[in-house]
């Protein structure tokens, strides 16, 4: 290693894999390997776990800026390193970890967008890895279930879906792939078996949307239910929901709205009142446990967010989930 | 509908009232009709419950900006339709919610200001409709409780107030219309019956203001009160303190201050260790269940705010009291 | 008048139209009547200008944000009376404006919103109204030459865009409608008889951009050529290329970001060594002068502008604009 | 200087006065020394030039924040030595420069508010020292033109007013003091002589104000008088009207909003198209060299500017216009 | 009293210490007298508690801005006067208070700035005095603990780290003095006694780090030690651990990054999930209570904090300490 | 091309080179290809000009910030293409432009940053391409003009040096690498023929720094000088004084504090008065067009910078300069 003083993607003696000064270089996921989202490659690079960005933003109906989402979340990877220290695991050792860029959406088209978003998703999981997708708005998750129900062998899936709101809308101004439209576009798909939504909050909550949740037999949980019986028997209610027979895969969504806007200032649609970090990390690394096959997380919006703490937030859980999933029986504390 | 296509202040298809992209259009509180605070006009529109903002900040002595609350409230209303998703109630329909705009202020003449603001609350009152009042410095509960004490027919009115602080100052440089001196103005009001404080937390309350606090016989709760009794604790005190025989009124009010700075960034005078979200809805919720006579919300001051968030809080608890009043058997859950 | 004390839209004693604190009350554009573009509605107004918001930004391929732009522009009036100070002339008598608005967008459907956009305009043309237009992105002119070009009776139109980007794209993705085509979009109608591009600067001009220009005779101006010839050579240049026999009308469009970022920080394509605001003024004053039939002003992203500058520079061109054609013959000074 | 080494208030070796952290240390005006604006003490110093803050705020009418003014200014001459490079003269020599710390304002009350301000100016100027006072709103004058006028020995002051507005109105709604009349209130002084206004831009001129500069004969020099016949030209007639016979004493006077808002992001009523700072030094260094007797800088509003940008105008121009007088006959120049 | 119309300095009638605006005047801590730290000085003024500043950031590895730290920590202590309200005590009255200013830092040389840092707190130190120091990183322990260590009559000294991160790094890039090695340069110290740790959390923690703290015998415990023993438990185990025979003093440190960001928006290497103010607050009151001989409060980067909020927990934090050590048989309540 | 459709770094289509949707992917600058700074492998890519990432700042004195600078650059660099519009050139074919990611520097070490960042350097320079190396502090030229001194064949170099301050300083606090020094460090090197300061403004340049540029024969031009020579005749003086006999390279560098603070907010140690963007422009492509062997851009501190205005003068700077030196020929206009 000859040239180790001008490595300018240097490490910092002794431990592992970070510069010496953490902000600093081009900003990957973490630093990973950047890798495009093709199963050939992915799987060339042994990858478990791979990162996506999906800036579909063109259907959203509140405050702006997620596009600048993705961009934001590998940012606030600077203050990490690939070992997660709670857990005491290397990421890239474990799970090799990449970053597969993000989805090139055609502004205007939500249609042909979430078609490439699936494609690559798609890719994804057949290269055994899980997908980390970060959006954009919470549209986003409409082509991650749609890949994850099409890569079903026999079975179906469940999805957990952590929000203020219900987004269980038939659809807005006619467009179907609308962000209020999340859970009614993936509570439709065939094999689509369980639904859950944890942390419903606030007075945005249309009468359509409730009905569809009664007609379609979602569980829900709200914030309130929360405050009353705690995180651990909701967690243990929505896990005797979804980890069923006939539930293949799991998919995970966070919009970053579910928690108290003050830990997360900069998003789409904020409320308070709702989840704290600490609430909501002890519901990820739960579901974590029991095994997911997706992670979205969506509505980063940096640009009302000068500390960046909600990109913050959405890096913290992923990494949680990466790091209990790549040490599912360590006591997953420091 | 012919024009329905160029509707600009068009509707969600199916769902009810609002525009198809949230923020957009002319913002009163909610989009409501605005009406002027004049009896006969608010008793025409069959007004229940009227917004009406105060921009009185020419006292102040800490962090400039709450001239721009009631700006920044109304905008802050964007993310909200008239239907409260989770108390089943459309405020539209149920209360005739109509906002008022401002009183017209008097820059550096507080006494012609708040003679204009009582104006204006007393006809919002006698046209039978609850106001609520948005500030401003936190010496605007001086005309509500002034205006509510005169339209009283016989008995009195008790105040509760939340804030960091117990603001019972005499005056400040000579000066008694002051932000520190709401409590003193009100509890020195002969029909004023009974006055909690709540939410008393950190170290800018003076020995004068504590003696006050004594003289008058005023029920005092502090941030470790609730820390260790609890909220539902709390609330039932100060209800068994205020709706008692011979109080005709109760007049409710929220000095943001006395949630913590990270829930409400924008603020005059912040603290830290303050009240949580969930704490605050709870206890304005069951006030509004006992019924109350005018909700005052202060400090709101958008320019140390980058993402609005104080202004939010104000929303949520009005419309959360709004929502309480219009379905007071209602079970106030999602 | 015997409620003039509790006024809530109360006016500067002697002044005339505008509130003792400027910064109050619900911000419709200068606080104008909110009229619906509706031509009966309007020309039972009397208006002979109208302010339309179109928040179309579902295209945008930059920097986010323009959702908020209309909101941005209207509160930044805040500071403005009627009364124009330097043209002498109150806006509200001479030109009875009115704000009618934000067009209700379909998010993410450009093709929908634009027709609903031309159909506004359309309105307010054939009330015998300007309108005044603030996006958006800018996209935002293809409805505004479109509903222009339609209501010609019998000539073609002229159309003049300040812009540092040519904005002759064919598509994006496929999409003919993006923020990238505004002047494509237009030079293809039938009856465009001359488009002129002023203040093109900086790397982000395709090829393919160019050689549109040169293959439909668009005149253009660099910022080079103001910096070396001057505005006025320029401006008399413009003048003679557009307002020439078969012109009916012109079009005037004001993309922010031909001026240098420093004084439009709030906007979606910065550039630097872009325009001044006073070689900005002196242009569209001069435009101005010799009669335009609409006037739409685009990229105002007021989430990167604490200072809400780049509205404010909107504000100040439209009302420079407006008390032009007031007061045509007035000396236009101070 | 046997503790050097643990000096917190230390200095840049070999280089005079300031600490090797230029960010550090409690912000006096340039760090220099604290004194009372009592006229013995300051005579004890040998003061000729004495800073005092000015906040006051209570008739303002537009943006708020212009209290944290004295205080941002103070935090901006942080990159500053008393060294001025450029004339080549160092202010703590030259001009024995103090920091008499701010007016204790009465809230809510201008006149005794004022009455303190004129009576702690009248002191600094009854010890040979120039008063460099900062708001605040442009009210401030008023105590500063009174106390000038009241400490002229026979003959009069003339006022020289840099501005975007005229602020000659009678009163706004009854009150006097109001920052929209510091050049009423002034002209009204018995012994005024000369008014000269410069810079005078944009939309917010009342007819009234303008009628008012008529009547008092008031030599007026809007944007577009500089931007045609520059800044020499200008500066060479406001000398000719003011440096006249009777004219015993010159108050100048920077309303930072007569600078283009970009120059000056965090001001009260910012408007676009006005001075550039180089015309604005030059300007200052003109009239320094002529001679003035008070220097007040007004409506800086810090809580609009992240970087502070405007502070650094009002340090830059009061060090340009101490730098001045300390060395008239230098060459001004680097 | 014959100025005390003019003094700039002035006092709230009738309430002891502070202006009537409170944002006004020169920021020292409180507005203290301001005492260089040099024994004898602050002997001479009977100073028991004395304020420094050490913006030493100069092996800074994570975001900018502690050198702003200190600035900002006086500035935040606007809201407050010498009088705590809760505790009942006067700061100035009982510990004869002084700001010392901050120390002269040497940019690029931590040997030479944590030099010159010992020597003023050891000063201090035998000054009698309590140091309360603001940083700076969070390298800004180790010339503390060196004082305190220094300065132990026979006995050795205990340290109390709360931190999300172990900050027991061997050295980084070979430099011993940087701010991930606080830790693990006071544990190194021949009179170091006992050490712990309170609300280690998330990720950050490389192994290498964890082998020191066992290796060292550190008492630890993370963020969900204290969730699940709740504050009490782990307060009273770590008095049991530090408060032992053989120590003679203890040193408390707060890296503010041990609470959520939300409430510290403004620090360097910010998470979630971390300690509450309340939870913080009654820790520190517990050690205060029973008695700390030095409080260091590092990372506070006011750049990144538009509302200035982490600034505000330092000072509340500082202030609490001082009022539970003034007034130790207090009740500690409002 | 068969995975066309999910190429995450897709491009728009006929236009070349940049995604759909601008601002997204990882910020490499202008995503161009990540080489190391190594001479064979830069070689083998046959890069004619590298970016080079430079976070030193821990010698700075003045505002924190600008270790996110190289960031901030990148990021800035998402509004463009390859192709630059006006020079008609793409910079990928002319130049093979490659970015070679960040310096790895040990904090708290300025002689080992050095020394790596002039050994990164040198592989550029000996791999045939100009470095163009963004700040950090601006004691960042140190390394560059070492390493061009290093490398010239038998001749000299001169070095151009923008800014608004000598930077001329023997020292500060005994620590010679200081960003107040890298003209005093460049001028001793023993074969630096001929230095230019251009652009010298405002208070901060202390008599020692003075002496130094007269002892050195140095060549400097106020911000007077070029407000009344004009850009063209200082551009054809520093010409004839740097491109003479003997002078192999040229070293050039742009600290943007020379640039009025309003055209680049976030910046170190900003000034008023300062360049326009426009004067720059013509500056830098004159220098350009003579020839230039290494470019450095510093004080981008992003940190002050809502907008990012300075990073993004930075990014036209310097992409400027490369169509220039990839286009001598060119009339380099639009």
């Amino acid at each position: 290693m000859a040239h180790n003083s001008y490595l300018t993607f240097g490490r910092r003696e002794g431990q592992g894999d970070f510069p010496t000064h953490l902000i600093s270089g081009i900003p990957s996921y973490l630093k990973a390997d950047v890798v495009p989202p093709i199963t050939e490659k992915l799987k060339a690079h042994g990858a478990k776990a791979a990162v996506l960005g999906l800036i579909a933003v063109h259907t959203n109906t509140c405050r702006p800026g997620t596009a600048m989402g993705p961009r934001a979340v590998r940012c606030a990877t600077d203050h990490y390193i690939s070992h997660h220290g709670e857990f005491q695991v290397d990421l890239f050792d474990a799970l090799r970890l990449v970053d597969c860029g993000d989805v090139q959406i055609i502004p205007g088209n939500a249609r042909k967008t979430f078609d490439r978003a699936e494609e690559c998703i798609t890719h994804i999981v057949e290269a055994g890895a899980i997908p980390f997708v970060f959006g954009g708005d919470d549209s986003c998750p409409i082509p991650v279930t749609a890949a994850l129900s099409r890569t079903c062998k026999k079975g179906g899936f469940a999805y957990i879906h952590f929000d203020s709101h219900m987004d269980t809308a038939k659809d807005v101004g006619g467009e179907i792939l609308n962000h209020a439209c999340p859970v009614s576009r993936t509570a439709e798909l065939p094999n689509c078996k369980r639904v859950s939504l944890i942390g419903i909050n606030g007075a945005l909550n249309p009468p359509e949307e409730r009905q569809f949740v009664d007609k379609y037999g979602i569980q829900m949980f709200t914030i309130w239910d929360i405050e009353e019986q705690g995180v651990d028997a909701v967690l243990r209610q929505v896990i005797e929901h979804c980890w069923v027979d006939g539930v293949e895969k799991v998919v995970l969504h966070t919009d970053l709205d579910c928690m108290d806007q003050a830990f997360v200032p900069g998003i789409t649609t904020p409320e308070c009142g709702g989840m704290t970090p600490r609430e909501m990390i002890k519901f990820v690394r739960g579901f974590a446990r029991k095994g997911i096959h997706a992670y979205v997380i969506t509505e980063c919006s940096p640009v009302y967010d000068p500390a960046n703490a909600a990109a913050r937030v959405a890096v913290r859980l992923s990494m949680d989930v990466m790091a209990t999933i790549a040490n599912p029986n360590g006591k997953g504390r420091v």
